[in-house]
């Protein structure tokens, strides 16, 4: 099997005129693997060119000058502007994936450079792609580093500077991680293209949809409505996708849908919109809600757990929700939960109907609960607060949204059914126009 | 090269009872991969006792019966407690690694199932030995499941059930990526042990001590002083690992000296104990400072960046420390430093003279700087507080411990110098005296 396969390509890359030593190991282990990988060496460093044998894609390349001082003068120069240099090596990335030259990546690094090398591999580079990080930031918040993206960080134990057996060990198993993930990706491509051996496509590298690909957003409170949906879904044939309303899950929801690789949006767990507006920590950013409208992906929209603001362990709830006669529950040792009062209901309404606008005609349903947006907001629970609920509603129809009420909690025998069938004739009569 | 290498045997192992379907997959992926891994496949299932061809550790195996139910009855049993299920599996890890009939490990999961598989693989598995963990929890606070190991969590992107496309491009990279480790381990180890082509040793997986390993811990602000001290080590020989002192790094640090692999610790920077005491977010924990002693390892301990307590972002800093009247400073945008006073300086003093009472004889020099324990609390600098520091050596000493006072600040020259020279001197005694 292994003859029929083409060697993948590793790019490495770091910041050499702070990291050279590691740099060099990773290097070496990496020309030790069995099957050896081909590789690229890239120098990403900010403050001082770096000139070196094993370098490949040098610091200073092409036309990418922005002190004017060209690889020839004197490089003890001012440090760069780190923007600058990610900037630059993201556009690099991405070429050198595209053009197929590279299959799989790693770099390594303190603070900065995970920093660096996780903002260019996250940018340039789809799900799938293999790409490893040596860092120091491993065993804390990854996710600055991480957000929507597969990166795998390997924790460094020791300070990534120098030789030592520890650093030597760590650097060991990380070359064996990208090469094992590269033959693996290498394997799986040519699987894909039958038996032609040719390289791994530039992108994207899910198979195209051979079924309907929906995609759903989840919460544990929110899993029944999701369980009967995805009955209904996966009855009729698609294959369905569960993101958890963490931030990340939503992230990389969105990502999906742009690179065109879901066929219809089940968006009954929107309460990402609820941590941006009110502070909460699994906040999706500002781009949530946007993929399926721009990209004209049939979507069924709901509200569940529009009723929970979001936080960590009970000790690092903020003052503001704390007092002020605020309803606030914790869920478990990790999450502790605020209930949303009226104003944020409404700012939840009107945000939704802002970004769901554009929908096109046929595209988009917006369909509410008014007896509970999750199952701790049931009559008789602890965030019950039908008014506030109800805000939602106005505020969408203030923003100009159409909407749906029904007469019953999300979790509800038949919530989740209704969302699903609907869903399922929006991407029938989708498709059917196409034809 | 690969015909002399012994293959590896991987463990695959996950609550079956929850994770059937991506278990499976993730067991098809390590079957296809090229070099091809032997497999063993077990069963931590917390709720109900899953038989199935692939499983060759079951959950009921051996006298492991708590609930008395046997293998054969009826297997609907009440949820097994999870501690009981990885205290037992802790156990099975561990006696399947030091028998040699495991060399890597892989498991996937949620919340839960990461929890599990982290705390049996950090309790069971020496550092270096390849443990992977497909997680839904790879993108946010990953510190409760690593701690102070090389475990490498894997971002799952979608939940982990069922089957498709998304997850199946995840688990085709993890299996890559632990068969991957899992060879480059083979072949350190094989190399380690000449031609003879025998498996890796059980542990631990360091090299033993060909020179002298010298433990450092380190901060950005008592770097000046840790690279005076190295440079010193260096020269006499010694190979020199820096921690910093983060959290995981003085887990970290204080773990491999319990493995032995340590010669001496220079312990210049023991703030993790400030964060301990004053609910910093970078304590390492109840047992920092006690390895060496009870190991019996020469070191000499200093109190840098004992000025500090550390917190997050500035939005974070608990209110107790934002009023008061208590110093603080934004150090970046991740971190937030509090200025220790006098109460918690004393009580620092005193935490460290328990710990360290029990050291031996020419196994201890405390060396404290009465002019700034970082370089931000030098005079002129923010966390200046010359009354304050002093508490730290009187609470010392009314714990009964000998400290050595320096009419200078940590980061002033000579001081990193002369503790480095005091550690060679108490290895070179300590040497002699064994012989």
């Amino acid at each position: 099997m292994a003859a029929v396969l083409p060697t993948p390509t590793i790019l490495v890359f770091g910041t050499f005129d702070t990291k050279l030593a590691p740099l060099l190991r990773l290097h070496q282990f990496l020309l030790s693997q069995h099957p050896q990988p081909k590789i690229l060496v890239a120098d990403v460093s900010c403050c001082t060119a770096i000139s070196h044998p094993i370098i490949s894609l040098p610091y200073l390349n092409g036309t990418y000058d922005p002190l004017g001082i060209g690889p020839e003068k004197d490089n003890k120069h001012q440090p760069l502007d780190m923007t600058s240099v990610i900037s630059h090596f993201t556009t690099q990335l991405e070429s050198l994936y595209k053009t197929q030259q590279i299959h799989a990546c790693i770099s390594l690094g303190g603070s900065c450079g995970s920093s660096l090398a996780s903002q260019a591999m996250r940018k340039a580079l789809p799900l799938g792609v293999p790409k490893v990080i040596v860092s120091t930031m491993a065993s804390g918040d990854t996710r600055p580093y991480l957000e929507d993206s597969d990166i795998v960080l390997i924790p460094s134990i020791v300070d990534i500077a120098g030789e030592n057996t520890v650093l030597d060990m760590v650097l060991r198993n990380a070359a064996g991680a990208v090469n094992g993930m590269a033959w693996a990706a290498a394997a799986a491509a040519a699987g894909s293209q039958g038996s032609q051996g040719s390289q791994a496509p530039p992108e994207p590298l899910l198979p195209p949809k051979e079924k309907r690909r929906v995609a759903v957003t989840m919460f544990g409170i929110t899993t029944p409505a999701v369980e009967e949906a995805r009955q209904v879904l996966e009855a009729s044939g698609c294959e369905v996708l569960i993101f958890h309303a963490t931030g990340s899950g939503g992230r990389c929801m969105e990502r999906l849908i742009r690179s065109g690789l879901i066929s219809g949006v089940l968006d009954l767990t929107t309460s990402e919109l609820v941590d941006e507006i009110c502070g909460g920590v699994l906040s999706a950013g500002s781009t949530r809600l946007l993929g399926a409208v721009q990209m004209g992906v049939p979507q069924v929209v709901s509200t569940g757990a529009g009723d929970c603001i979001n936080f960590g362990p009970s000790a690092t709830l903020p003052e503001r929700y704390r007092n002020n006669g605020r309803t606030w529950l914790i869920h478990n040792e990790a999450v502790t939960l605020v209930r949303t009062n009226k104003e944020e209901c409404g700012k939840l309404g009107k945000l939704m109907a802002e970004r769901l606008k554009g929908a096109k005609d046929g595209r988009l349903a917006v369909i509410v609960p008014t007896r509970g947006m999750s199952k701790i907001g049931e009559k008789t629970d602890v965030f019950y607060d039908a008014e506030s609920d109800m805000e939602v509603v106005k505020g969408m129809r203030e923003g100009g949204l159409e909407v749906e009420m029904r007469d019953m909690a999300i979790n509800d025998e038949g919530f989740g059914r209704e969302c699903a069938e609907r869903l399922i004739s929006m991407m029938d009569a989708c498709e059917a126009s196409q034809v």
